[in-house]
């Protein structure tokens, strides 16, 4: 069940440095493409910084929308995550060539990708010369949710059964690795 | 065995979002900080993005030195990258408050961490505005090193018998996961 997470706690269903999805609306156009190099640069507000090569579709789409959505997927989507990685929006209509569904969710301003396990709309707070000198973007996260079979209480909690809920850490190539075991750090 | 990573694959050694350790040293002060906010840019040259808060002491050794190095910590040392995350060097000396030994790398101009599974030699480059901003540094990766054990060939694999060699990806707290099961993304 998708559950919304408070924003002070936002910032964990990014902290382990999953790979991600990123979507954008503007007008009638819509795109997602894949993105490992996402990660939180600050709490509360939580707030992201993200690489959003100017080649993408999804990168005009950000620029004029001044949004941008972030979804967490999972290992059951890996084969989805590489092919939205590696054509682009410019050829094709992503959504409909990959049959990616969009949740209905009122509140979010930009497209969540259904079957992810954690959401995070935001909006662009712009930053022109590190968009044009680096390609990376920072934004600000204005709500957030997740499936609360794996996220709840503000924590990640993968058991025995959900192996194809875990999340993704892509490597190169359509290669990842799935988050793997809990260890306590603490003792 | 540490062994010397070509420059057009270090960005895999950070790609799948480990936790990490930053050092810095400038004229005899050298410290060493866990930084879960550290990311890829740009393959070749390799370039990183990370957070480091104004108030670390690593801060201040990062901006007179103009380097950092990024380690690669794994699960054996867990408890010591939450001491390092929890502790601040304008308290006290970390490295011999943790016992923390520093590699004999002669092409090495910031402290690699003993015992991690990868390193990062780094130039910062200065972006003030984002610096003062949001914390975040933007820096090259001039040279790159990693335990052969669990990377070759420009690639991650950890075997059954290297569970303490896996990386580690922070959540909060002192809670972390391994990098855990390969995923193929391609069929």
């Amino acid at each position: 069940m998708r559950v919304p997470v408070e924003l002070s706690k936002a910032y964990r269903l990014l902290n382990h440095g999953p790979t991600v999805l990123i979507s954008a609306e503007f007008g009638v156009q819509r795109n997602v493409m894949a993105c490992a190099w996402a990660m939180p640069v600050d709490f509360e507000p939580p707030k992201v910084a993200l690489v959003i090569d100017r080649n993408t579709f999804t990168r005009g789409l950000v620029e004029d929308a001044g949004r941008l959505a972030i979804s967490v997927p999972c290992v059951a989507q890996a084969r989805l995550v590489t092919l939205l990685g590696t054509h682009s929006g410019h050829e094709q209509d992503k959504l409909s060539a990959y049959d990616v569904q969009v949740l209905e969710e009122p509140a979010a301003h930009s497209p969540l990708v259904a079957g992810c396990v954690a959401w995070l709309d935001c909006v662009v707070i712009r930053r022109p010369e590190i968009e044009q000198a680096h390609d990376l973007f920072l934004a600000e996260v204005t709500a957030a949710w997740a499936n609360s079979k794996v996220f709840s209480n503000g924590r990640w909690h993968f058991g025995s059964g959900d192996d194809k809920l875990r999340t993704l850490h892509h490597v190169a190539g359509g290669h990842y690795f799935a988050t793997g075991a809990e260890v306590d750090g603490q003792h």
